[in-house]
């Protein structure tokens, strides 16, 4: 198989590098070494000296200017050698320098062909500002999974109904977990909107969930639930969530936008950050509190330890090759994966 | 190489699904769950999900069927999918259940093609119970190392005198173990019966060991010593060690049943479950304390280390391409070893 | 690849084996006992039974002989089976022993052809007994890391301006790393003597660095640095690095005589031995206690990790096979590595 190359991937959080920090991290195999420039701009640089393979983040950050703590070498932003100590800083002593840019409170690498950096392509996660700070939930996870099994976490919500009983705490809950159903009666709209993936989830005047309900105007009428996922390729995805009276207008819903990205580390582990904010409760800081609480609880105490178990059941047979039984909750989930394996073909057929 | 299927297997002690226990545990390389069905049989399914290969045992045990904590799946004891919230419980979803059966206080498990699980082929362990309960000394270690390993450390019990020389304490005991003499000065006779292999050592007319030498009427006669060993292709062995006056009837012998059941979990890692009964200081509670601790050190300490190494020195080389030198103790494991091979092609043949 | 057998190793201490202390350890793959005879002289044997690969290491000894924990197999020095408890001590029973010899301190032993065991062979260390016992720092390190790695590290020793710049003390130090120069401007001079390599860094007419200026005569005053190591192919290395008044005779030059031992444990870790002695501040307990922690902290806490991380850069790609840049300061190095090549290509070309 492989990793896609020619897509953005989250990097990191753009504030990871306030106040002189750096980043030292494997992307899709690659290890990266992110810092700021001197003018604030953020750069990225191939973690590792021409000469003798040292990380680079080991050494010292000076006026934009990389110092290897090996040897002496000094790289500039763009990857030149400017100073070798014990002879010319010669062209062959360039590193590669990657295409890196700051929005949306995240940092997106592009790892592939430079030419191809447009970035225009870079995902769309500019929901998440149009909400208060305050509201603010995000984490990062380190996860020994596949990305994709990440990605089809969060493109099948279904799992929350059952996975996550406790914190979605169901009107029709009972000490019975046979007796769930479904928040969501009828699969998800999928659309391809070019290599992105649009997925809507609609639960039309229905009884909500005990945790949407309390956020309704009359929480005994009809009320409408929708969970919306745009993913893109390089495993970013923005959600939306949320809770409407049925028959209303949207912008009259509480609802909780929502940033998953899942960006590979290898193929057998993934970066999994998070942020998630809502147009409700806002200034309410108990609730803020026990929402942080339950959702970093629900991510890596049932999450994370459940994907991981299915990636240990495949050791050393990928998901696909296992032939997974498909359910009618699978369709998104599915489809990212073929387009994922078309751009990647269609990545690994160029660069042969 | 490869691990036996159609064969019972000591899956775990009875009692581990008590009052609601369950049992998780990875079986010549199947992962399996064992729980209680309603009737409180006991059940065993395929410890994986078919739709995204979740371990069940994360799941939930309600009236005998098992519901996946991931996405709801609910499966009955026969591993039919009864439930799926999201659409039809199609057959597409039925997993695969195993013949399981309770006795002599071991479950036992058949893995390989269900129209062989003859429970008459079940392992004779019967003579643990014929001793008392307060005698009972059990236990269960987890090795790292191959389950044949832990097999021929069992069949060839002259490791003893060396190994565990100070639990043994020989009567001809002393500083220097150069100076030490097997307890059975000849080899075992080795019989085969079926695919089972019955090995006995004898000592006759001899001075036994300290051990021994105070459990009998007349310390200062001569003694017989024996040690009988049934082994099973499954890795399950009844032992029955013991001491007797000379010329007196065995039923006057003071005796020590005991099962070592070596169940493989991988090519490289076993089960390893035992269970030591006596016929002798039955009520004396001091004695059965120290013999408790004494037999744990050495199963624990002493056993497990040294076949542990042995692996690690094997490392990427079976053990019989190391062209180990063989011994005239070495003749019952010899023997194990071409019956479980024999096996083992017969069953792989009809597989392909 | 592979690594070489027919070359003297350092393989301990001798000091390991006083007091009947013996060595279980991994050299260049093989797992080797060494222990001291009746004798007293040191005996070095296969560490693995024949019968059932048990480490010998576990063992007894007694009268310079070996007897296997398992089920007592008796080795003598030369391998010899001279006891089997269980039947006849059969040659097909004796093991590998090895030649090991004592000298300046270290026990060197030889793992290949035996006939090629030439002692003269045995690197000279002896410069480390010219100086006076109390000046001593040594230490064994266990790195994670080809041997090959951990040499390139000697033989290039301009790495310790930047690695070790705190401990060395620039008189040009400043905060700024950018701004060290080199303490030798020129490349070495790098000869071929047989299969060993001399390589002499010199700095002439020169302000010396910080922690030699102190031992100068006339501190203010030209002084010539020097550092000189003779490279052995299977990773021991005698080095001497000085300071003298620019003009003088070497005589009267403060220098530290060092051995750094690299001893391949595998072909992805090594053992390293290093000892430390000097002719300078010979009696100043405080500075020697300070010396001691600085360079146990740069060996430890500087080179390991930095050398651990190349080799986890390396993965499953041989450092070459990566095409490093070469500097000037590799000459040493490369040289180093092409003859380890040539002695290794012509070694398995004959065993082949």
């Amino acid at each position: 198989m492989g990793l896609l190359k020619n897509i953005w991937y989250v990097a990191g959080w753009s504030d990871e590098l306030a106040d002189g920090g750096t980043i030292a991290r494997i992307i899709a195999g690659e290890p990266i070494l992110l810092y700021r420039a001197e003018d604030g701009s953020p750069a990225a640089l191939h973690d590792e000296c021409p000469h003798r393979f040292a990380p680079l983040s080991s050494g010292w950050i000076k006026q934009g200017k990389v110092q290897c703590a090996y040897h002496g070498l000094i790289f500039d932003r763009r990857g030149r050698c400017v100073h070798n100590p014990h002879g010319t800083a010669v062209s062959a002593l360039d590193i590669r320098s990657y295409d890196v840019v700051e929005r949306d409170d995240f940092l997106w690498i592009w790892l592939g062909d430079p030419a191809g950096a447009d970035i225009m392509s870079i995902p769309d996660m500019s929901m998440l500002a149009s909400q208060p700070d305050q509201t603010l939930i995000r984490g990062y996870l380190h996860a020994a999974a596949h990305h994709q099994l990440m990605v089809d976490n969060i493109l099948d919500l279904s799992h929350a109904d059952y996975l996550h009983k406790e914190a979605a705490r169901f009107a029709d809950s009972s000490d019975d977990p046979s007796l769930i159903t479904p928040r969501y009666p009828n699969p998800p709209k999928v659309e391809e909107i070019g290599d992105r993936l649009s997925v809507k989830w609609l639960s039309e005047r229905a009884t909500p969930i005990e945790i949407w309900q309390r956020e309704l105007p009359d929480p005994s009428a009809d009320a409408d639930m929708f969970s919306e996922v745009v993913w893109y390729p390089g495993g970013a995805m923005a959600l939306l969530t949320g809770v409407n009276q049925s028959g209303k207008d949207r912008s009259a819903a509480a609802f909780s936008p929502a940033v998953h990205a899942m960006t590979p580390e290898t193929e057998e582990t993934t970066h999994y950050f998070y942020a998630v904010k809502r147009n409700y409760r806002v200034d309410d800081t108990a609730y803020h509190e026990q929402l942080a609480t339950t959702l970093v609880d629900a991510f890596s105490n049932q999450d994370q330890p459940m994907i991981e178990a299915q990636q240990r059941r495949m050791a050393r047979q990928s998901f696909m090759a296992k032939k997974p039984a498909l359910l009618s909750i699978d369709v998104a989930a599915a489809r990212a994966r073929r387009i994922y394996d078309r751009l990647l073909l269609s990545e690994q057929s160029v660069a042969t």
